[in-house]
């Protein structure tokens, strides 16, 4: 991605749907994210973005996203300073100015938060972010797997109400931070793992901002030229296509500041006659095609508008939706047994092991 | 209180049991906080008290306590150092060490809480506290009404983990303190409402303190010598007896970081034939006698053991204790419209307006 030096007004549209597969149904409505990552670029100008081995090893990065489930965030729209009120929160108890910005996770807002962080307070960007994907919870860091503490994070809502946590490990911070997030009206900007350029090197996920914006560029481009978007994200991600059908069931609530759910549905086409089950908790967990599991946390499970190949969030699915559901392979760290203790199926309260989605499909 | 001037470890044990009469029957256990107090001052030495009148108006004052349930506090003892911490986690925001410890409010541990602060710390400890009694929630004290903000403020747990908080207002404080402190337990030590010496003068109730180690001291000396200790609290605190009898009904749970709950009494001797209803969250809120109120919130309903005159907490009240109840008039300033907004019935959901005790009675 050696030409990805700047994000401008004309990139945030394919970075926001890119972003948005790569979420999993989670991070964001990536609608949402592009108005406010556009908005920012016009009052700020464009952003610079730095690849990650180009960060020097004394930088004070700062990843930055909002927290919460995201279906509120449809109804109550960050007000557009709270992400910069967050880093300015934590720069005040780490007595130090940040160098840098980066993303916590790959999304529709969470991918464009901190563009509009990053715009506001003229850093630069890091192409990169925390995950390779999205996670509901925040010790669901890579950097937590290198040891990086997550607090001290700020969190800030757009009343002007801020909070500064210290935590003994980064699951603690998880508990303290969510009811304040649940109060702040279930969602609320972070600046959080607050690390130096060697740490983000060790602990972030590189690129990341570059494949959102070529795949959601393909995934546009396909949808012009009536080629099949899925096809284009299958081959983009290296990833496998689990079904296409029909959405014929959706059970969801928002409860503890997330939203939680299984969709089902129903194979058409070359899939007819096939079912597939989808558990979610803000992002997809597991797909089970046929009351088998055939993709699982912390694999990737992307859900896909058939037609357009929109990203559908979790949040947006509804009966009679029309979808393809993709697997496709996690960041590798996520895979070691450290990374299956923080994300794998049985955290999340699944009765299975983990296996790579390559050896089930 | 001209004689008052240090709190030694033989003063605590009168000091926490007067001190828990003004908790209104909550402000935690006086057994507790007895305990907590007097190690503090085996191992650092007296604590040097100051007049609420000699603080100079540039010093900076720190009230301090614990926040929760006070049935948890029984269970979950705190560790002792995290109130000496939340005031440094406070400092630090402030960029200022402070001067000066004070009183949240009034109560059986909330009273011995700034003690063990003030011992570690090495502070003087002002003789006052900011309610004159004891409430249920963070914004519910006097310095709101002189316009003192109660963020920047700290709380910390005995694990480590701390928070500091910055709200649009003090309500917003409560909204976002309580979850938190659900969560670290239902119960935590927070250091608040940081404010000069001339805020402090004009927020915090003088004498607190003084009142309560005499008042402890009296019950002490009335159960020595086989006198009425009711009676002397009543003379003590310029109240009225509101009824002896038995507790014979009490249902209470802990809720949201609250206990909250009624307890039923019926009258013996002089008392016989009558009935008194308690309506309590965490303090004592209105008290109803034969169907109608005869005290309420802001003014002070106590519950003492009728024998042995020792303060009975809301947590601690059990089916067949013998106990009195005393109604007193509270500080003047909690009877002003803007008093009575901040925690008169009605904001605690009750359908009748304040009106002072000595009228009703």
């Amino acid at each position: 991605m050696s030409d990805f030096d700047l994000i401008g007004h004309d990139d945030v549209a394919d970075l926001a749907r890119g972003a948005a597969v790569l979420g999993t149904g989670g991070g964001g409505d990536p609608y949402i994210g592009r108005v406010m990552a556009e908005q920012a670029i016009r009052r700020h100008g464009p952003v610079r973005v730095v690849q990650l081995a180009d960060v020097p090893d004394d930088a004070l990065v700062v990843p930055v996203g909002m927290m919460g489930a995201p279906a509120v965030m449809v109804e109550k729209l960050p007000a557009g300073h709270e992400p910069a009120r967050a880093v300015a929160a934590l720069a005040e108890v780490l007595g130090r100015t940040p160098t840098h910005v980066a993303c916590v996770e790959a999304g529709g807002v969470n991918s464009m938060i901190p563009i509009t962080a990053a715009a506001e307070l003229g850093l630069p960007l890091i192409d990169g972010d925390g995950m390779g994907r999205a996670f509901p919870e925040l010790q669901m860091m890579l950097p937590t797997l290198e040891g990086v503490a997550a607090t001290p994070m700020a969190l800030t809502d757009e009343k002007g109400n801020s909070l500064v946590l210290r935590t003994v490990d980064n699951r603690w911070g998880e508990r303290l931070a969510r009811p304040a997030t649940v109060e702040m009206g279930a969602s609320a900007a972070t600046a959080i793992y607050p690390m130096d350029g060697a740490q983000a090197k060790r602990g972030l996920v590189p690129g990341t901002l570059g494949v959102a914006r070529d795949l959601g560029a393909r995934l546009a481009r396909a949808r012009r030229e009536h080629a099949d978007p899925v096809a284009e994200a299958v081959a983009a991600l290296g990833g496998f296509e689990l079904l296409r059908g029909k959405v014929v069931d959706v059970s969801r609530r928002t409860t503890g500041g997330f939203v939680r759910g299984r969709a089902g549905l129903e194979g058409t086409g070359e899939w007819a006659g096939h079912t597939l089950a989808l558990g979610f908790q803000n992002e997809h967990l597991v797909a089970e095609r046929d009351g088998a599991v055939v993709a699982s946390t912390p694999d990737l499970i992307c859900v896909l508008d058939a037609e357009t190949g929109e990203p559908v969030t979790t949040e947006a699915m509804r009966y009679g939706f029309r979808v393809a559901v993709l697997g496709i392979p996690c960041h590798p760290r996520w895979r070691t047994d450290e990374g299956l203790d923080l994300v794998g199926p049985r955290y999340f309260g699944y009765d299975h092991d983990f296996v790579p989605v390559e050896r089930l499909v």
